[in-house]
C-alpha cells in the first residue's frame, strides 16, 4: 500500500473538483494534506479548461444545480479525452429522482475510473431496493460481517457491469473492480459523526488514482485504507471533552501525517 | 429541559437545510454534534422531494439568489403539507429590500413553526426601526436587563402577530409563543466573534422542534439554552492562545457531548 | 504597523465579501479575528445595496460564475460611487480565460484600491508569461532572495501602471504602490498547505484598508506582516501530531489575539 501514499507525495495530483459547497473546505484541506493540491471550479464556461491543467477530476453531486451538473458533463468528457481519471461521489443517490438520474446521466456520458459511495448511494444506482436515509447510508443497508458476502457481491457485480471500480464506504469497505474486492475494516463510528467524510474520502481517492493511473483498484483501496488509519489515530488523540469539531482537525492532521510505513502496518484488509 | 434534548438523540431527526454557503459546514457538524442528521439541498428541482423525506426543515436566507429562494417556497410549502416543522432564520433581514422582501414573502407563503433571528431582523420584519449593522443585530437594538420589558413586548406581540414562535437570540435570548415568553441567560461574549453562531443555532433549533413537534416553543427554548450553556462549556476549556477558531470547535464540541442532565441543571431561564 | 492594526480593531469596519465558496467560512472568522466585521452576499439585485451600508469590499473570483461576476461589477461600482476601498482577489487568473478575462475586465471597470495575489496571478495579468498552476503559484514563478530584484521591479511597474497598490504574497511579499515596495520576510510554509490563507489575507487587506484609507499602502503592508507573524506564531504552537487543519485554527486564533505592540516587534520588513 505505501508505494501509492508516497506517489502521491512525490506528483503532486493537482485535483480539479466540482463538488458541493458543504464540504469543500474540508475537500481542499484534505488533498493538501495527502500530498495532493485542490481546485475548485464550476461554471461551465471554464470547467473544460480548468480540467485540462490538471491531472485528475473529481465529481461530487451533493449540490447540484442545473448550471453545476452542465459543467461535470463537459468537464468529465474532457477529462476522458485528456485522459485523467475521474471520480463520481454520487451523494444522496435514491434519496431524489434528480441525484438518481444525474448520476447515471453522468456513468452515461463520462468513462469513469472510480465511483466512490456509501452502499445506499450504490443499491440506488444499481437498480437494487435502497433505504437511503438522506445523504447517508440507511441501518438498514450497512454492510456488517454477517452480510458481507452478500453485499461484496453486490459491489463486484456493479462493478463489472459499469466495468469501473467501485469503491464502498462504511463500518467494513469494499473496493472492487469486477474481479478483485478489496475488504477494508480500518476507520471507527465517529467518522459518521463528522460532515464529509466521505466526500474526503473522494477527493483523497481522486488525488490516488491519478498519481497512480495503472493501478486504480489497488490505489482506490489504498486511499480507503489511509482514511480508515487516518481516522483510527484521530480517535485516539481525542481528549474527554473532544467531539466531532476536534475530530475532523484530528483526522486531516492524521493525513497531513501519514507515512507509507505507518499505512503499511495499519491497513486491514483481505482481498477476494 | 433534558427531555426535549434527549428526544433529540433518540430519534434522529434529519433536517432538511436550504441555507448560505458561508457556515453550512458548520450547521451540518452541529446537526449531528445535537443527534439529527442533515441533508442540504437547494436546487428547485429537488427541493420538494428532499424535503418529502426528511423530518424538518431549515431555512436560511443567508446567501440568498433567485435560484434558491425560489427552492425555499416550493420547500416550504411542500413541508407544511407533509406536517413538517419549517425554521425561519431571515439573515440579514433589514440589510437590503432583497432580504426583508423575501423573508416577509416566505411568511406569507408558509407556515413556520419558529422563526429565529437577531433582534435587529425581528424589528426589521416587525415594520420597527432597525439598525441593523449587515447581518449582525446592531449595539443599538441589543437587549440588555434595562430595555428588557420593552424587547420581551416586541417579541412577544409579533409572535402573536405572526402567530409563530419567535427566538430572538443575543446576550439575552427571548423566545415567545404570543403568550408566554421565555427569558434565557445562557451564553457568552464571544460567540458573537465566530461566524455562524446564530445560523448552527437555527439548524440545531430545527432540529429540537423537529423531534419535540407538540411542545414547539419549550423545544426551541431548550435548544436555545443548550446552544448558550455549549458556549460556556465552550469558553471554560479555551487556553490562553485560543481565540475564535478553536472556540468554534470547542462549541460544537461541547454540544455533541451535552447531556440532558448538564442542560437540566445549567439551563438559565425565567418564563413570564 | 502597530496603527493600522490598532485602527481596525478601533473601527470594526464591516467589509463586503464576494468570495467563493471554498474558503469563506475561513474569510468570515479571520475578519471577525481581526476586528472587523463580513457579510457575504453575491446576488446581483442586492449587491450594491450591501455594499452601501459596509465600508469597503473584498471580491474573490475564486469560484466565479456569470451571476456572481455581474455582482462584483455592480457591487465595484457602488463602492467607487461611496468612496469605499475596493480589494481584487484575482483567483486563478492565468489559470483559465474566464479568470483571466474577468480579472482584467474587473479592473478596467471598477476603482481597486489593492490587488492582492500570487506572483502568478499578477505575471498573468502583467501579461508575462506565467507559470501558475491551478490557483497555486508554481515553483517556477516563486519569489526568492536570488530573483528578488526582478520580482520587486516586476510588482513595482504593473502597480505604477494600473495604479493600484499591487500587494503579491508569498515565500517573501511583495507590496507596492509603483513607487515605494514593502520587501515583507514574515510568515512560514506551512501556510501553503492549508486552502485559504491566500484569501484569508485579502479578506484581512480589505479591512485593514477599510480602516485607514488614507494609508492604503502602509495598511496593506501592515495586514501582510500581522498575516505572516501569526502564521508564525501559530507555527509555534504546533505539537508534533498536528497538521495543516490545527495550523488553520491557530492561524486565526493568532490573528484573534495579535496586538500592535507584538506586530510592531514581529514584522519583518524593509521598504525600497
Amino acid at each position: 500500500m505505501r508505494e501509492y501514499l508516497e506517489r502521491v507525495r512525490e506528483t503532486s495530483p493537482l485535483i480539479h473538483n466540482i463538488t458541493n459547497y458543504v464540504t469543500v473546505n474540508d475537500c481542499a484541506n484534505i488533498l493538501l494534506a495527502c500530498g495532493g493540491s485542490p481546485i475548485m471550479a464550476d461554471d461551465p464556461e471554464e470547467a473544460e479548461e480548468i480540467t485540462s491543467i490538471c491531472g485528475g477530476l473529481n465529481i461530487n453531486i451533493g449540490t447540484l444545480n442545473q448550471h453545476t451538473i452542465s459543467a461535470m458533463v463537459l468537464a468529465g468528457r474532457k477529462a476522458n479525452l485528456c485522459g485523467h481519471p475521474v471520480l463520481l461521489d454520487p451523494v444522496g443517490a435514491g434519496a431524489s429522482s434528480l441525484r438518481t438520474e444525474t448520476a447515471r446521466k453522468l456513468l452515461e456520458e463520462v468513462d469513469f475510473a472510480v465511483i466512490r459511495g456509501n452502499i445506499s448511494e450504490i443499491k440506488a444506482l444499481a437498480g437494487e431496493g435502497s433505504a437511503a436515509r438522506g445523504v447517508d447510508a440507511d441501518a438498514v443497508d450497512a454492510v456488517t460481517e454477517e452480510n458481507l458476502e452478500q453485499a461484496a457481491e453486490l459491489v463486484r457485480a456493479f462493478a463489472a457491469d459499469i466495468h469501473t471500480v467501485t469503491a464502498v464506504s462504511g463500518a467494513i469497505d469494499l473496493v472492487s473492480d469486477g474481479e478483485k474486492t478489496y475488504i477494508i475494516r480500518n476507520g471507527c463510528p465517529i467518522m459518521s459523526r463528522i460532515t464529509g467524510s466521505g466526500c474526503m474520502l473522494s477527493a483523497m481517492t481522486a488525488a490516488y488514482i491519478t498519481a497512480n493511473p495503472n493501478h486504480v483498484l489497488e490505489a482506490a483501496a489504498a486511499a480507503f485504507c489511509a482514511m480508515g488509519l487516518a481516522g483510527e489515530i484521530a480517535e485516539k488523540r481525542m481528549k474527554p471533552e473532544d467531539g466531532n469539531s476536534s475530530f475532523r482537525n484530528y483526522l486531516i492532521d492524521a493525513v497531513y501525517h501519514l507515512q507509507g510505513e505507518t499505512l503499511e502496518k495499519g491497513a486491514r484488509y483481505e482481498v477476494r
